[in-house]
Protein backbone atom coordinates (compact mmCIF):
# COMPACT_ATOMS: atom_id res chain seq x y z
CA UNK A 1 0.00 0.00 0.00
CA UNK A 2 1.47 3.52 -1.08
CA UNK A 3 1.23 5.58 1.98
CA UNK A 4 1.65 9.16 2.32
CA UNK A 5 1.22 12.56 4.44
CA UNK A 6 0.99 14.93 1.26
CA UNK A 7 0.05 14.67 -2.45
CA UNK A 8 1.08 17.03 -5.12
CA UNK A 9 -2.13 17.46 -7.26
CA UNK A 10 -3.40 20.20 -9.83
CA UNK A 11 -0.91 22.93 -8.51
CA UNK A 12 -2.19 22.22 -4.95
CA UNK A 13 -0.78 20.33 -2.24
CA UNK A 14 -3.20 17.99 0.02
CA UNK A 15 -1.69 17.61 3.38
CA UNK A 16 -2.97 14.75 5.98
CA UNK A 17 -3.61 16.18 9.13
CA UNK A 18 -1.31 14.43 11.29
CA UNK A 19 -2.12 16.10 14.25
CA UNK A 20 -5.71 14.39 14.46
CA UNK A 21 -4.79 10.79 13.32
CA UNK A 22 -5.17 8.05 14.50
CA UNK A 23 -9.04 9.06 14.79
CA UNK A 24 -9.36 11.34 12.03
CA UNK A 25 -7.81 11.30 8.28
CA UNK A 26 -8.58 14.37 7.21
CA UNK A 27 -6.49 16.07 4.08
CA UNK A 28 -6.19 20.03 4.10
CA UNK A 29 -5.42 21.83 0.87
CA UNK A 30 -2.82 24.38 0.83
CA UNK A 31 -3.02 26.71 -2.03
CA UNK A 32 -0.02 29.39 -1.42
CA UNK A 33 3.38 29.43 1.06
CA UNK A 34 1.48 30.91 3.67
CA UNK A 35 -0.80 28.25 4.16
CA UNK A 36 2.01 26.08 3.95
CA UNK A 37 3.93 27.75 6.95
CA UNK A 38 1.55 28.23 9.03
CA UNK A 39 0.82 24.24 8.74
CA UNK A 40 4.12 23.53 9.20
CA UNK A 41 4.09 26.09 12.28
CA UNK A 42 0.96 24.08 13.30
CA UNK A 43 2.85 20.61 13.35
CA UNK A 44 -0.03 19.27 10.87
CA UNK A 45 3.11 18.04 8.88
CA UNK A 46 5.81 16.39 10.84
CA UNK A 47 9.44 14.76 10.29
CA UNK A 48 12.46 16.52 8.56
CA UNK A 49 11.92 14.71 5.28
CA UNK A 50 8.25 15.36 4.58
CA UNK A 51 8.66 19.08 6.07
CA UNK A 52 11.20 19.35 3.58
CA UNK A 53 8.90 18.25 0.54
CA UNK A 54 6.25 20.57 2.04
CA UNK A 55 8.04 23.50 2.23
CA UNK A 56 9.74 22.90 -1.44
CA UNK A 57 6.06 22.63 -3.00
CA UNK A 58 4.92 25.63 -0.50
CA UNK A 59 8.06 27.51 -2.14
CA UNK A 60 6.94 26.88 -5.51
CA UNK A 61 3.26 27.82 -4.69
CA UNK A 62 4.35 30.92 -3.48
CA UNK A 63 6.50 32.17 -6.49
CA UNK A 64 3.57 31.34 -8.72
CA UNK A 65 1.62 33.80 -6.81
CA UNK A 66 4.43 36.42 -8.07
CA UNK A 67 5.46 36.87 -4.73
CA UNK A 68 8.96 38.02 -4.07
CA UNK A 69 10.88 34.49 -3.84
CA UNK A 70 12.92 35.87 -0.80
CA UNK A 71 10.30 36.26 1.13
CA UNK A 72 8.37 33.20 0.03
CA UNK A 73 11.63 31.50 1.29
CA UNK A 74 12.54 33.34 4.45
CA UNK A 75 8.56 32.98 5.21
CA UNK A 76 8.79 29.34 5.05
CA UNK A 77 12.50 28.84 6.79
CA UNK A 78 11.07 30.26 9.80
CA UNK A 79 8.65 27.60 10.97
CA UNK A 80 10.59 25.26 12.36
CA UNK A 81 14.41 25.79 13.86
CA UNK A 82 15.18 22.28 13.86
CA UNK A 83 14.29 20.43 10.69
CA UNK A 84 17.52 20.38 8.85
CA UNK A 85 15.80 19.35 5.81
CA UNK A 86 13.64 22.55 5.94
CA UNK A 87 16.81 24.66 5.00
CA UNK A 88 17.70 21.92 2.84
CA UNK A 89 14.95 22.04 0.67
CA UNK A 90 14.25 25.67 0.21
CA UNK A 91 18.26 26.47 -0.70
CA UNK A 92 17.70 24.17 -3.25
CA UNK A 93 14.48 25.61 -4.73
CA UNK A 94 16.05 29.12 -4.49
CA UNK A 95 19.26 27.98 -6.11
CA UNK A 96 16.94 26.73 -8.96
CA UNK A 97 15.04 29.48 -9.22
CA UNK A 98 18.11 31.62 -9.74
CA UNK A 99 18.89 29.63 -12.44
CA UNK A 100 15.81 29.90 -14.03
CA UNK A 101 15.14 25.90 -13.69
CA UNK A 102 11.53 24.42 -13.37
CA UNK A 103 10.54 25.13 -9.87
CA UNK A 104 7.96 22.43 -10.18
CA UNK A 105 10.63 19.73 -11.12
CA UNK A 106 12.46 20.46 -8.66
CA UNK A 107 10.03 20.12 -6.39
CA UNK A 108 9.48 16.70 -7.69
CA UNK A 109 12.66 15.97 -7.55
CA UNK A 110 13.07 16.45 -4.18
CA UNK A 111 10.29 14.62 -3.05
CA UNK A 112 11.13 11.26 -5.30
CA UNK A 113 14.61 11.36 -4.36
CA UNK A 114 13.91 11.36 -0.62
CA UNK A 115 11.10 8.28 -1.53
CA UNK A 116 13.98 6.44 -3.29
CA UNK A 117 16.46 6.87 -0.49
CA UNK A 118 13.60 5.30 1.98
CA UNK A 119 13.69 2.39 -0.58
CA UNK A 120 17.03 1.96 -0.61
CA UNK A 121 17.98 1.91 2.80
CA UNK A 122 14.51 -0.20 3.79
CA UNK A 123 16.61 -2.58 1.34
CA UNK A 124 20.00 -2.26 2.80
CA UNK A 125 18.44 -2.40 6.58
CA UNK A 126 16.33 -5.13 5.79
CA UNK A 127 19.39 -7.46 5.58
CA UNK A 128 20.03 -7.02 9.09
CA UNK A 129 16.40 -8.22 10.42
CA UNK A 130 16.52 -11.85 11.33
CA UNK A 131 12.92 -14.26 10.52
CA UNK A 132 10.35 -13.58 13.34
CA UNK A 133 12.47 -10.86 15.20
CA UNK A 134 10.93 -8.49 17.41
CA UNK A 135 11.54 -5.19 16.65
CA UNK A 136 11.49 -2.60 19.38
CA UNK A 137 10.69 1.23 17.76
CA UNK A 138 10.94 5.11 19.34
CA UNK A 139 9.13 7.75 17.66
CA UNK A 140 7.81 7.73 14.09
CA UNK A 141 10.15 7.17 10.90
CA UNK A 142 7.36 6.18 8.83
CA UNK A 143 5.62 7.28 5.40
CA UNK A 144 4.07 10.10 7.44
CA UNK A 145 7.58 11.79 8.37
CA UNK A 146 9.07 11.32 4.56
CA UNK A 147 7.79 10.87 0.85
CA UNK A 148 7.00 8.24 1.99
CA UNK A 149 7.75 4.75 3.01
CA UNK A 150 9.53 6.18 5.83
CA UNK A 151 13.88 5.32 6.69
CA UNK A 152 13.47 3.15 10.31
CA UNK A 153 10.28 2.05 9.83
CA UNK A 154 10.49 2.14 6.06
CA UNK A 155 13.13 -1.18 7.08
CA UNK A 156 10.15 -2.35 8.98
CA UNK A 157 7.67 -2.41 6.57
CA UNK A 158 10.61 -3.95 4.22
CA UNK A 159 11.32 -6.90 6.18
CA UNK A 160 7.32 -7.36 6.64
CA UNK A 161 6.64 -7.44 3.30
CA UNK A 162 9.66 -9.93 2.73
CA UNK A 163 7.40 -12.40 4.83
CA UNK A 164 9.71 -12.36 7.82
CA UNK A 165 7.29 -12.49 9.95
CA UNK A 166 7.89 -9.62 12.63
CA UNK A 167 6.55 -7.80 15.14
CA UNK A 168 6.73 -4.58 16.27
CA UNK A 169 6.73 -2.95 19.96
CA UNK A 170 6.20 0.87 19.46
CA UNK A 171 6.90 3.10 22.33
CA UNK A 172 4.55 6.04 22.39
CA UNK A 173 7.17 8.18 22.57
CA UNK A 174 6.56 10.80 25.20
CA UNK A 175 5.65 13.99 25.09
CA UNK A 176 4.07 14.01 22.09
CA UNK A 177 2.73 10.46 21.40
CA UNK A 178 3.97 10.50 17.76
CA UNK A 179 4.67 6.34 18.57
CA UNK A 180 1.04 5.37 19.52
CA UNK A 181 -0.48 7.77 17.22
CA UNK A 182 1.45 7.80 14.33
CA UNK A 183 3.42 4.49 14.16
CA UNK A 184 0.82 2.58 15.52
CA UNK A 185 -1.59 4.20 13.16
CA UNK A 186 0.91 3.36 9.76
CA UNK A 187 1.54 -0.36 11.31
CA UNK A 188 -2.48 -1.02 12.04
CA UNK A 189 -2.83 0.11 7.73
CA UNK A 190 -0.25 -2.43 6.38
CA UNK A 191 -1.73 -4.97 9.11
CA UNK A 192 1.83 -5.31 10.66
CA UNK A 193 1.29 -6.75 14.22
CA UNK A 194 2.38 -4.76 17.11
CA UNK A 195 1.77 -3.60 20.01
CA UNK A 196 1.98 -0.16 21.71
CA UNK A 197 4.26 0.30 25.05
CA UNK A 198 4.71 2.79 27.64
CA UNK A 199 8.53 4.02 26.62
CA UNK A 200 9.38 3.07 30.22
CA UNK A 201 8.47 -0.48 29.08
CA UNK A 202 11.19 -0.82 26.73
CA UNK A 203 14.30 -1.76 29.32
CA UNK A 204 11.90 -4.47 31.00
CA UNK A 205 10.99 -6.47 27.74
CA UNK A 206 14.76 -6.30 27.05
CA UNK A 207 15.52 -7.70 30.36
CA UNK A 208 12.91 -10.39 29.67
CA UNK A 209 14.28 -11.46 25.96
CA UNK A 210 11.82 -10.34 24.29
CA UNK A 211 13.44 -7.62 21.70
CA UNK A 212 15.36 -9.07 19.08
CA UNK A 213 16.74 -5.28 17.73
CA UNK A 214 15.67 -1.99 18.10
CA UNK A 215 15.63 0.41 14.63
CA UNK A 216 15.29 4.17 15.47
CA UNK A 217 15.47 7.15 13.13
CA UNK A 218 18.81 9.62 13.76
CA UNK A 219 17.71 12.90 13.29
CA UNK A 220 21.83 14.02 12.80
CA UNK A 221 24.49 11.73 12.79
CA UNK A 222 28.22 12.82 13.31
CA UNK A 223 31.31 12.01 11.91
CA UNK A 224 32.27 9.61 15.03
CA UNK A 225 29.28 8.34 14.67
CA UNK A 226 27.11 9.50 17.79
CA UNK A 227 23.83 10.11 16.68
CA UNK A 228 21.14 12.71 17.71
CA UNK A 229 17.74 11.77 18.10
CA UNK A 230 14.10 11.87 19.52
CA UNK A 231 14.69 12.13 23.76
CA UNK A 232 14.22 8.74 24.83
CA UNK A 233 16.87 7.35 21.93
CA UNK A 234 19.48 7.06 24.48
CA UNK A 235 18.88 4.55 26.86
CA UNK A 236 17.05 1.96 24.49
CA UNK B 1 3.61 20.04 57.25
CA UNK B 2 1.39 16.73 57.68
CA UNK B 3 0.20 15.84 54.58
CA UNK B 4 -2.28 13.17 54.52
CA UNK B 5 -4.33 10.61 51.94
CA UNK B 6 -6.76 9.70 54.48
CA UNK B 7 -8.38 11.49 57.84
CA UNK B 8 -10.19 9.37 60.65
CA UNK B 9 -12.53 11.51 62.45
CA UNK B 10 -15.50 11.04 64.60
CA UNK B 11 -16.25 7.43 63.23
CA UNK B 12 -15.96 8.08 59.31
CA UNK B 13 -12.83 8.17 57.18
CA UNK B 14 -11.82 11.43 54.87
CA UNK B 15 -10.31 10.28 51.54
CA UNK B 16 -8.53 12.90 49.58
CA UNK B 17 -9.68 12.03 45.94
CA UNK B 18 -6.33 11.29 44.75
CA UNK B 19 -7.90 11.14 41.04
CA UNK B 20 -8.73 14.49 40.58
CA UNK B 21 -5.37 15.93 41.76
CA UNK B 22 -3.35 18.31 41.09
CA UNK B 23 -6.20 20.11 39.81
CA UNK B 24 -8.47 19.94 42.55
CA UNK B 25 -8.03 18.77 46.11
CA UNK B 26 -11.65 17.24 47.11
CA UNK B 27 -12.05 15.56 50.53
CA UNK B 28 -14.76 12.51 50.30
CA UNK B 29 -16.05 11.10 53.27
CA UNK B 30 -16.74 6.92 53.57
CA UNK B 31 -19.32 5.61 56.07
CA UNK B 32 -19.23 1.94 55.22
CA UNK B 33 -17.60 -0.58 54.37
CA UNK B 34 -19.44 -0.57 50.99
CA UNK B 35 -18.20 3.11 49.96
CA UNK B 36 -14.33 2.25 51.18
CA UNK B 37 -14.33 -0.68 48.92
CA UNK B 38 -15.98 1.32 46.05
CA UNK B 39 -13.36 4.07 46.70
CA UNK B 40 -10.28 1.08 46.72
CA UNK B 41 -11.29 -0.02 43.13
CA UNK B 42 -12.15 3.04 41.71
CA UNK B 43 -8.35 4.49 42.60
CA UNK B 44 -9.72 7.28 44.44
CA UNK B 45 -6.92 5.95 46.66
CA UNK B 46 -3.69 4.63 45.85
CA UNK B 47 -0.52 2.91 47.31
CA UNK B 48 -0.03 0.10 48.90
CA UNK B 49 0.04 1.28 52.50
CA UNK B 50 -2.41 4.06 52.05
CA UNK B 51 -4.90 1.31 50.50
CA UNK B 52 -3.92 -1.18 54.25
CA UNK B 53 -4.85 1.65 56.37
CA UNK B 54 -8.33 2.72 54.09
CA UNK B 55 -9.26 -1.09 54.44
CA UNK B 56 -8.76 -1.49 58.31
CA UNK B 57 -10.80 1.46 58.69
CA UNK B 58 -13.59 0.20 56.27
CA UNK B 59 -13.47 -2.98 58.02
CA UNK B 60 -14.47 -1.22 61.48
CA UNK B 61 -16.60 1.20 59.71
CA UNK B 62 -19.02 -2.24 58.37
CA UNK B 63 -18.54 -4.30 61.73
CA UNK B 64 -19.84 -1.05 63.47
CA UNK B 65 -22.79 -1.09 61.34
CA UNK B 66 -23.76 -4.47 61.94
CA UNK B 67 -22.68 -6.47 59.18
CA UNK B 68 -21.37 -9.86 58.89
CA UNK B 69 -17.16 -9.56 59.31
CA UNK B 70 -16.63 -12.47 57.16
CA UNK B 71 -18.54 -10.46 54.19
CA UNK B 72 -16.85 -7.08 55.31
CA UNK B 73 -13.75 -8.93 55.02
CA UNK B 74 -14.58 -10.76 51.44
CA UNK B 75 -16.06 -7.14 50.62
CA UNK B 76 -12.84 -5.52 50.91
CA UNK B 77 -10.53 -7.78 50.07
CA UNK B 78 -11.46 -8.25 46.88
CA UNK B 79 -11.10 -4.72 45.22
CA UNK B 80 -7.75 -4.56 44.74
CA UNK B 81 -5.68 -8.24 43.91
CA UNK B 82 -2.01 -6.48 43.78
CA UNK B 83 -2.21 -4.51 47.30
CA UNK B 84 -0.15 -6.66 49.66
CA UNK B 85 -1.21 -4.38 52.60
CA UNK B 86 -4.83 -4.91 51.78
CA UNK B 87 -4.82 -8.33 52.82
CA UNK B 88 -2.31 -7.86 55.71
CA UNK B 89 -4.15 -5.12 56.86
CA UNK B 90 -7.53 -7.33 56.58
CA UNK B 91 -6.30 -10.05 57.92
CA UNK B 92 -4.96 -8.09 61.13
CA UNK B 93 -8.47 -6.65 61.59
CA UNK B 94 -10.26 -10.20 61.56
CA UNK B 95 -7.75 -11.49 64.21
CA UNK B 96 -8.10 -8.85 66.18
CA UNK B 97 -12.15 -9.27 66.02
CA UNK B 98 -11.85 -12.87 66.50
CA UNK B 99 -10.30 -12.04 69.71
CA UNK B 100 -12.60 -9.67 70.55
CA UNK B 101 -10.11 -6.38 70.44
CA UNK B 102 -10.49 -3.50 69.93
CA UNK B 103 -10.98 -2.48 66.66
CA UNK B 104 -10.78 1.45 66.49
CA UNK B 105 -7.46 0.44 68.15
CA UNK B 106 -6.35 -1.83 65.93
CA UNK B 107 -7.00 0.26 62.60
CA UNK B 108 -5.07 3.36 64.29
CA UNK B 109 -2.13 0.80 65.29
CA UNK B 110 -1.83 0.08 61.54
CA UNK B 111 -2.19 3.45 60.31
CA UNK B 112 0.55 4.61 63.25
CA UNK B 113 2.89 1.94 63.08
CA UNK B 114 2.98 2.71 59.16
CA UNK B 115 3.62 6.49 59.70
CA UNK B 116 6.52 5.64 61.99
CA UNK B 117 8.42 3.08 59.37
CA UNK B 118 8.17 5.88 57.42
CA UNK B 119 9.76 8.02 59.21
CA UNK B 120 12.31 5.95 60.41
CA UNK B 121 12.99 4.90 56.69
CA UNK B 122 12.84 8.19 55.74
CA UNK B 123 15.88 9.00 58.51
CA UNK B 124 18.00 6.02 58.06
CA UNK B 125 17.85 6.54 53.65
CA UNK B 126 18.61 10.54 54.95
CA UNK B 127 22.27 9.36 56.05
CA UNK B 128 22.90 8.42 51.96
CA UNK B 129 22.04 11.58 50.39
CA UNK B 130 24.41 13.64 49.80
CA UNK B 131 24.29 17.38 50.27
CA UNK B 132 23.12 19.09 47.10
CA UNK B 133 22.00 16.03 45.66
CA UNK B 134 19.83 15.95 42.37
CA UNK B 135 17.41 12.93 43.17
CA UNK B 136 15.43 11.01 40.52
CA UNK B 137 12.67 9.37 41.61
CA UNK B 138 9.74 7.31 39.91
CA UNK B 139 5.66 6.93 40.55
CA UNK B 140 4.90 8.22 44.04
CA UNK B 141 5.57 7.23 47.34
CA UNK B 142 5.00 9.88 49.50
CA UNK B 143 2.99 10.71 52.28
CA UNK B 144 -0.47 9.76 49.59
CA UNK B 145 0.51 6.48 49.03
CA UNK B 146 0.93 6.15 52.79
CA UNK B 147 -0.24 6.68 56.58
CA UNK B 148 2.02 10.05 56.12
CA UNK B 149 5.03 10.85 55.17
CA UNK B 150 6.02 8.70 52.24
CA UNK B 151 8.64 5.34 51.64
CA UNK B 152 11.05 6.67 48.88
CA UNK B 153 9.49 9.75 49.14
CA UNK B 154 9.85 10.25 52.56
CA UNK B 155 13.49 10.13 52.42
CA UNK B 156 13.57 12.87 50.03
CA UNK B 157 11.74 14.89 52.27
CA UNK B 158 14.01 14.27 55.30
CA UNK B 159 16.46 15.19 53.38
CA UNK B 160 14.99 18.28 51.91
CA UNK B 161 14.22 19.11 55.65
CA UNK B 162 17.53 18.44 56.93
CA UNK B 163 18.61 21.45 54.64
CA UNK B 164 20.42 19.35 52.05
CA UNK B 165 19.37 21.55 49.13
CA UNK B 166 18.24 18.96 47.21
CA UNK B 167 16.77 18.70 43.40
CA UNK B 168 14.13 16.14 42.36
CA UNK B 169 13.65 15.29 38.72
CA UNK B 170 9.99 13.75 38.83
CA UNK B 171 9.52 11.18 36.39
CA UNK B 172 6.04 11.30 34.97
CA UNK B 173 5.81 7.61 35.50
CA UNK B 174 3.57 6.54 32.22
CA UNK B 175 0.38 5.01 32.09
CA UNK B 176 -1.16 6.66 35.06
CA UNK B 177 0.81 9.78 35.51
CA UNK B 178 1.55 9.03 39.63
CA UNK B 179 4.40 11.43 39.09
CA UNK B 180 3.22 14.27 37.70
CA UNK B 181 -0.05 14.14 39.13
CA UNK B 182 0.78 13.08 43.00
CA UNK B 183 4.41 13.19 43.37
CA UNK B 184 4.96 17.10 41.92
CA UNK B 185 1.90 18.16 43.97
CA UNK B 186 3.28 16.51 46.94
CA UNK B 187 6.76 18.57 46.22
CA UNK B 188 5.25 21.69 45.61
CA UNK B 189 2.79 21.58 48.61
CA UNK B 190 5.93 21.87 50.75
CA UNK B 191 8.25 23.77 48.24
CA UNK B 192 10.96 21.40 46.90
CA UNK B 193 12.86 22.58 44.22
CA UNK B 194 11.90 19.86 41.53
CA UNK B 195 10.77 19.31 37.52
CA UNK B 196 9.13 16.86 35.69
CA UNK B 197 10.43 15.05 33.05
CA UNK B 198 8.90 12.43 30.51
CA UNK B 199 10.24 8.65 31.77
CA UNK B 200 12.35 8.14 28.90
CA UNK B 201 14.73 11.21 29.61
CA UNK B 202 15.86 9.93 32.74
CA UNK B 203 18.48 7.89 30.89
CA UNK B 204 19.74 11.03 28.97
CA UNK B 205 20.05 12.86 32.00
CA UNK B 206 22.02 10.33 33.68
CA UNK B 207 24.66 9.92 30.60
CA UNK B 208 24.40 14.02 30.90
CA UNK B 209 25.47 13.42 34.98
CA UNK B 210 23.12 15.64 36.21
CA UNK B 211 21.57 13.02 38.70
CA UNK B 212 23.42 12.00 41.38
CA UNK B 213 20.93 9.56 42.78
CA UNK B 214 17.80 7.36 42.30
CA UNK B 215 15.25 6.80 44.95
CA UNK B 216 12.25 4.15 44.25
CA UNK B 217 9.72 2.10 45.94
CA UNK B 218 10.24 -1.23 46.18
CA UNK B 219 6.29 -2.97 46.02
CA UNK B 220 8.39 -6.52 47.12
CA UNK B 221 12.12 -7.10 47.87
CA UNK B 222 12.65 -10.92 47.39
CA UNK B 223 14.98 -12.54 49.73
CA UNK B 224 17.93 -12.47 46.96
CA UNK B 225 17.36 -9.14 46.70
CA UNK B 226 15.50 -8.58 43.88
CA UNK B 227 12.91 -5.79 43.35
CA UNK B 228 9.91 -5.69 41.99
CA UNK B 229 8.17 -2.04 41.65
CA UNK B 230 6.01 0.02 39.04
CA UNK B 231 6.65 -0.43 35.03
CA UNK B 232 9.78 1.66 34.11
CA UNK B 233 11.97 1.43 37.26
CA UNK B 234 14.23 -1.35 35.61
CA UNK B 235 15.79 0.84 33.17
CA UNK B 236 16.70 3.80 35.84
Amino acid sequence: MEMKAFRWESGKLLLLDQRKLPEVEEWVVLEDHLQTAQAIKDMMVRGAPAIGCVAAYGFLMGVRKGEDPKVVYETLKNTRPTAYNLFYALNRMMEAYERGEDLEATAKAIEEEDYLANKKMAQIGNELIPKNARILTHCNTGALATAGYGTALGVIREAHYSNKSIFVWVDETRPYLQGSRLTAWELSKENIPHKIITDSTAGFLMKKGLVDCVIVGADRITKRGDVANKIGTYAL
